[in-house]
C-alpha cells in the first residue's frame, strides 16, 4: 500500500521557524540527524500511526523575497547553528521547496511587517478579503494537487501581527463571511485569512503565533461546518515554558509569588517585528497571563521583549521571581534561559503537523486542546500547568493506541 | 469533645529548623502569622480532619545545650529572618519547648557532630544501643504522659551523619534488634536508634535528614509489626525541589541534558558538619540521583555544597543545565536560587506532622509513599519528578475525602 | 581650640538615603557603627583635616511631612535593614533633627512628586520662583544662626524630577536671574532654585540626583562668582558603579562590545517616581551613556528601570554583555547586583559633605572635578572610568597633604 | 630594509591556544580578520616599532601526534569557533607549521599529561634533564637556521603540571645546574627545562601556564645571565581577569568582602588535565591570592575548577561575591563569565611576542613586570589591580616612543 502523502504548508515559509523545520525535515528523512528535540518520537508516542517523515512535503506562502537557503544560512552564519554539512545536503532540497512558495497576503499586517514585504507584494494590495481567501485557496488546492497530496495542514508561522488586530469580530460565521467583502475597513487580518481559506476547504490549521488566526469564535464556527480540526495559539519554546512549569512548583507548596520580571533580549526578525510597539503587546499578552491562572492570584508582572541585532536567532531570557514562604520570609529564583528561538520551534512545528495529521485523518474536528501543552494561549483549554497540559497529550495518545 | 492532642518530637530540637517550625507553631497557635509556606492549608486538602495548630505539643531530643531562643535570635540577627515582634511574643513559650528537650544519643555521629555537643553529654558515651534506645524510648513516654498527648510523633530534623554510617544492615529486624547489644561495633547509628525507639513504641517516623533512620528494611519490617508509619527522606526544600520540576520538561520536550552542575554555598549549623566530607557525600548523593530516574539516563551532573561563613541560613545555589535540541542544538538554562533553609524546611515539617497523623489515626501503616514530594529520596516511591508526586498527595486526599 | 561646625541641609531630608545618612550620622557619633562603605576613612585619606562626625549637624527642606523616623522603620522592616538596636538609640536624636526640616518647594517638580507632597505645601504653590529662593534661603541662615553652625553643605537628594525640566537655559547668569521673577512660565525647576539658594550665600552645594540642580552653566557662573563649590550630578552607586567598572576591561583588552543590557528592578519610593516616564528618562540618560565615553563607540544599548513594589529599598539589576573577541568570536559576561539603594548612597553623601567641607574651608571654588568617581555624571570631567576617576581623587588628597 | 623575522616558538603547539593563535596569526597575515582581541594593536601602542604579522614564523614542542589542523577543526566543529572559510584558507598554512613541531619533553609532566602523550614519547622516557635541555635547544637553533629568524621567542602554552612540581629548588642558578645531570629524582619539570633551554641560547620566554617554567629564582638569575628577558605567569584571560577588575572597586568604596565564591566548568583538554587533583591544585592558587593582595585582607574564598565534558572550549564561570556596606548591611553580586578560552588566550599569546620581541630588540633583559597585566601571578609585580597593571603597560609604551 502506497504511503499516505500529506503537504505542510507554512505561512510564512522564509522565516526562520519554517525554514528550520525544512531542513530539519529533510535532515530526518536523509537520516542525517536524529529526532532529538522532538516530540512526538518520545516512547509515550510508539505504536501510534503517525506520518513517517518521508511522507512529508513542504510547500508555503511568504510575503518576502529572500529564499530559504539564504534564511539557512544566515542562522548558520550568524547564530552559528546548523551542520555546515548538512546545509550543504540539503541545498537543492531546499530550492525545490522554495519555488512552491507563493505570495501571501499583507492584509492589515501593520507598517512594519509591510516593510519586510518584498516590492512585488504591492500588486496585491487592492485585493479585498474575499479576493485574497480565494487566491490562497487556488495556491493550496494548487500545491495539493501537483504535488500529488492526501492532505495538507497549514501551520501559521509568520510574524507576529500588531495587537491593533486584535478587533472583536461578531460571534457568527456568517456575520464574519459577510466582512471578506469589506475591504480595508474589514476588522480581519491576514492571519485570520489563511486560517479561512484553510479551514473554508477542510484543511487543519495550526496557529503557532500569538495573531489571531482561526482563534476568534466565528472561525472556530467556520471549522465546525467543515470538520476540519485546528489547534494554537502561540508557540510555547522558551521563557514561558519556563514559567509554566515554574509556577506550579509556588503554587504546590504555598509559597507566595510577589513579584514575576522576566526580559527576553533577541535578534532575529521576529525581534525586528516585535520592537514595533504594537507588535510587541500582542506578543506579551501571551508571556504573562498564565501566572493567573496558575496561581489563582496575580501577582506583580513585567514582561519585556526587546530587539539585541548581534545576537541573532539567539534569545536570552532572564527571570527574577520574588517570592514568600513562611513566617513572611521574602526569598528569590532567578533563570536565565539561553535558546535559539528556531531551533526550539521547529520540532514542536513538525511535532503538531504529525499530531493534527493524526486528529485529522481519524476525523476530530474543531479545536484540538489536548495540544495545549504547545502553545502560550491554548486554545479550549483553561490550563496552563506544562505537568498537567503534557498529561493531557498523553492520555490523548494512549486513547489513540486502543 | 476535646481536641486530641498531638505531641511532636523533634531529634534535633534545638537545630534551626526545629527551632524554626516551633516558633512559627507558636505564631500560628497566637494567630500572629499566616500559612504561607503550609502545604496543608492549601484547598486541595480543605476539609480534611488534620489537627489544629492549637493541638500540637513540641518536646525533643538535642546533643547541645544552646537554648531554642538562642537559636531563634541568632537566625533573626544572623540571617535577618522572622518579625522582632513575633519573636517577642512567642519567647517565654519557647523557654517553655526548651524545658521539654531531653538529651539526645550521639551513638555514632562522627567526630564533627561531637564537636557540635556538649559536655554533659559525655556521661552518656558509653551507653550501649540498646540502653540508649530505652532510653530514649523513657523520654518519649514520659513526654506522651506528662503533656496529656494523645500520640507522639517523632521527626528527625537533626544534623547530617556521615555517609560512613550508610552500611548495610541484615534485612530482617530479628537480626538488626540484636545487634543492638553489639556497643560500638554495632553498625547502627544515632538516627536508626531514634527511628527503633519510636516506631518500637508504635509512634511515627518522620525522617526530613539525609541519615539512614528508618531506611533499612529491617527497621521498615519493625514499624510494619508494630503498627507504626513513616515517611522520609531527605527534605526537598530547595536546589533539589527545582531539579524535580524542571527535569521533567527536558523529558516531555525531548532535549537532552548534557550535563547539570550545581553549586550550593550556605552558612549555618548544617553547612558546618557538610564542611565535613563525610557528611557531605551523604547529602549530595541525594541530591544528584533523581536526574537519572526522571531523564531515564545519566546525564554528567557535579554536585558541591561548601560552607560559606558569612551567609548564614541563606543558601544560594547556582546550577548550571547545558541541554540539546533539534539538530544537535546546544542551549543553556541557569538558575540561581536564594532560599532560607530553614524557613523552607520548617512548614513542610509542619505539614508532615498533619499529614502522618492523620494517616497514623486512620491506621495506615509502613512507608507512608504519597508523601514523596516532601522527599529527595522518597521512600517507598520511584517517581522524583514533583508533578507526578504532588498528584499522589492530591489523590490521597481525595480518597480520606471520601 | 573649639571644633568648627558644619551643617548638613538635605533637600529631601525625610527621603531614604538622607534619613540613612542621617541614622549613620548618629551611629557614628554614638559610636554604635563602623566605617565601612564610607570612602573617605580609608587609608588614602589618613592625615586630611576631615570633619569629625560630631561636628556635623543636619537640617533640610522636604515637601513631604511623614518623620524621618517613620522612613528609617519602613526602611527597617520593609527591607530589613538597619540593626533595630541602633534605630533605638538614635530615636530621639532623629526627632531633633526632623524638627529642623522646613517645607521645601514644589516649583515644576512634576506631577508625580506633587502627588507625594503634604497638602500644607500647597499653600506656597503660587509663590514666585524668586519668592522660594528668599524663603529656602531664610532657612537656611536660621540654620546656620541657631545650630551655631561656621559652614552649611546643601545636598540634594530628593527624587529625580521629569526630564522634561531639561530645558536649555540662557548661558549667563544675568539672563537666568531675570527668569525668577517669571512665575510659572519660567523654565526653572525646584532642584535649580535649592542651588540657586545655596549658592548665592556662598554655601557650598552637591547634587546626587539626575535633576538639573547647579548644572545649568549660568548656574556655574553664579558659583564663581559668589566664591562658592559645588559637586555632581547624580550618584553612581550600583549598576552604573560596575559598568564604570568593567567597560575599561573591555577597551583595555580590545574586545568589542557589541550590546550592554541592563534592567533594573526596585521598590523605593524613588522606584515610584521613576515609574512615570518623564521622570524616569531622566534617571536613564545618565546610566547609559557612560558607555560610548569609556569605549569610544557606541554599542547597542538597553536600559530599563522598573518600580517592583515588594522589592523595598532592595534593587535588582541584571546586566547582559554580549561581545566579540579574536577572530570576531562572540561572547558574554552577566552580572546580577542585589544592593539596597540607601544604604549604598547615604556614605557617600557623608563622604562627600567631609571632602566638599574641606575644598570649601580652603577656598576651593565652581565644580570640583575631583569628586567625579562619586557621580554618573560627573560635572567638569570627561573621563567615565572608575579607576581613573579614583586616582584623580587620590591626587587631590595628596595635594592636600602637602 | 629587508624586515627582521621573528619565530615563535609554541611549547605546546598542537594545543588550544597555540593553534588557534596560528590559525589567527595567518587570518592577520592573510588580512582574513580584524584585530579584535589583540591588545598590541590598540591606539595606546600606536606608533611602536612592534613586529609585522608578516615577520612572525611559528613552529614548536608537542607531546602529542595529533595536528594543528586537527585541534582547529575540533574547535571549529565542537565548540562552533571560527569561520569555515577562514579554516579552509589556512589548512595549507597550518600543515606547514605543523611540520616544524618537534617532540617535546614529559620529564616530570605527571601521569595525567602522560597519558595524552603520543607513544613515540616513551623512546625519550630516560632522557637526563641536561639531555632533554640539548635536545630541545637543538630544535629551536634548528628552528632558527632553517626559517631564517633574527630571533627566536619561546612561548608555554603547554597543559598545566601538577602542583607537586612546585618544589623549592636552590636560590642560585650553578646550583640548579647540577641538578640537571640527576635523572628522575631532579626536582626540576618539564616547563622548567624548557625555560632553561630557551634563556641559555639567550631566547626571550613567556610562561603563559601556571607551571614553574622559568620563575624560580635561579632561572631568572640564568636569564639575567645570558642577557635574555622573560615574562609570567599564568595567562590572565577570564574569570581572574573579572576578580582583578572588580576587586578595586570593592576597596576604592570599602565594601567590605565577605566572601568570594568562584566555579569555574568548561570541557577542554585543559580540563581533562585539570580533573586530576593535583595539576588543579597548580591552578586554583593562582585564581585566588590576588583577591588579598588588592583588598588587603583575606575574605574567605573558593574556587573550584570542573571538566565538563561537552562545553568544549566554553568556560562557563559562576562568581558570586558577598560584601557588606554601610550599616553592616550585606549585598550580593554575581557574575556569569560565558567565554572561549582559547579564544581568549591566542590574541593575548600574539600580544606578549610582540611586546616581548621589541623588549629583547631593546635590549631589556630580566623579568619584564610591565607586562604583569596579562598574568594571574605577575613575576616582578605586587600589584593586581588591573587597572594600575595597565597603566604600567601604557607607561612603558610611552616610554618606547620616546
Amino acid at each position: 500500500m502506497a504511503m499516505a502523502r500529506t503537504g505542510i504548508w507554512f505561512v510564512g515559509a522564509r522565516g526562520g521557524i519554517a525554514s528550520t523545520a525544512t531542513l530539519g525535515l529533510i535532515g530526518l528523512q536523509q537520516q542525517r540527524t536524529d529526532t532529538l528535540g522532538l516530540v512526538s518520537t518520545l516512547p509515550q508516542f510508539a505504536g501510534l500511526p503517525l506520518a513517517d517523515w518521508d511522507s512529508l512535503v513542504v510547500g508555503g506562502h511568504d510575503v518576502r523575497d529572500a529564499s530559504i537557503v539564504e534564511t539557512v544560512e544566515r542562522l548558520h552564519h550568524e547564530s552559528r547553528v546548523f551542520d555546515g554539512k548538512l546545509v550543504d545536503a540539503a541545498r537543492d532540497e531546499l530550492t525545490v521547496v522554495d519555488a512552491r512558495i507563493r505570495p501571501g497576503t499583507l492584509f492589515r499586517c501593520g507598517a512594519t511587517i509591510e516593510k519586510l514585504a518584498d516590492a512585488s507584494m504591492l500588486r496585491l494590495a487592492h485585493e479585498s478579503p474575499r479576493d485574497a481567501v480565494s487566491r490562497l485557496q487556488s495556491d493550496l488546492q494548487r500545491f495539493q494537487r501537483e504535488s500529488r497530496l492526501d492532505r495538507v495542514i497549514v501551520v501559521n508561522v509568520a510574524s507576529t501581527e500588531p495587537a491593533t488586530n486584535y478587533v472583536d469580530l461578531p460571534p457568527r460565521w456568517n456575520e464574519v463571511d459577510r466582512l471578506l467583502d469589506e475591504g480595508p475597513a474589514s476588522p480581519l487580518s491576514a492571519s485570520s485569512l489563511y486560517a479561512i481559506a484553510a479551514l473554508d476547504l477542510g484543511m487543519p490549521y495550526v496557529n503557532f503565533t500569538p495573531s489571531p488566526g482561526a482563534t476568534p469564535p466565528a472561525i472556530g464556527e467556520l471549522a465546525k461546518r467543515r470538520k476540519a480540526c485546528h489547534a494554537g495559539q502561540d508557540g510555547k519554546t522558551g521563557e514561558t515554558l519556563l514559567k509554566s512549569v515554574l509556577a506550579p512548583m509556588f503554587a504546590a507548596r504555598n509559597l507566595e509569588v510577589l513579584s514575576w520580571v522576566g526580559h527576553n533580549i533577541f535578534g532575529n526578525m521576529d525581534g525586528q517585528v516585535l520592537d514595533n510597539a504594537a507588535n510587541k503587546s500582542a506578543k506579551i499578552q501571551g508571556k504573562d497571563q498564565l501566572l493567573g491562572h496558575i496561581l489563582g492570584y496575580d501577582p506583580q508582572t513585567l514582561v519585556t521583549i526587546e530587539y539585541i541585532r548581534n545576537l541573532g536567532d539567539w534569545k536570552t531570557a532572564w527571570d527574577h521571581i520574588h517570592f514568600r514562604g513562611f513566617l513572611g520570609t521574602p526569598m528569590t529564583v532567578q533563570f536565565t534561559w539561553q535558546g535559539c528561538d528556531s531551533l526550539l520551534a521547529a520540532p514542536l512545528v513538525l511535532d503538531l503537523v504529525r499530531f493534527v495529521e493524526l486528529s485529522h485523518r481519524r476525523g476530530e474536528t474543531g479545536v484540538l486542546s489536548h495540544l495545549g501543552s504547545f502553545f502560550k494561549r491554548p486554545l479550549g483549554l483553561d490550563d496552563h500547568a506544562f505537568d498537567r497540559q503534557t498529561a493531557l497529550l498523553h492520555e490523548w495518545a494512549a486513547r489513540q493506541r486502543r
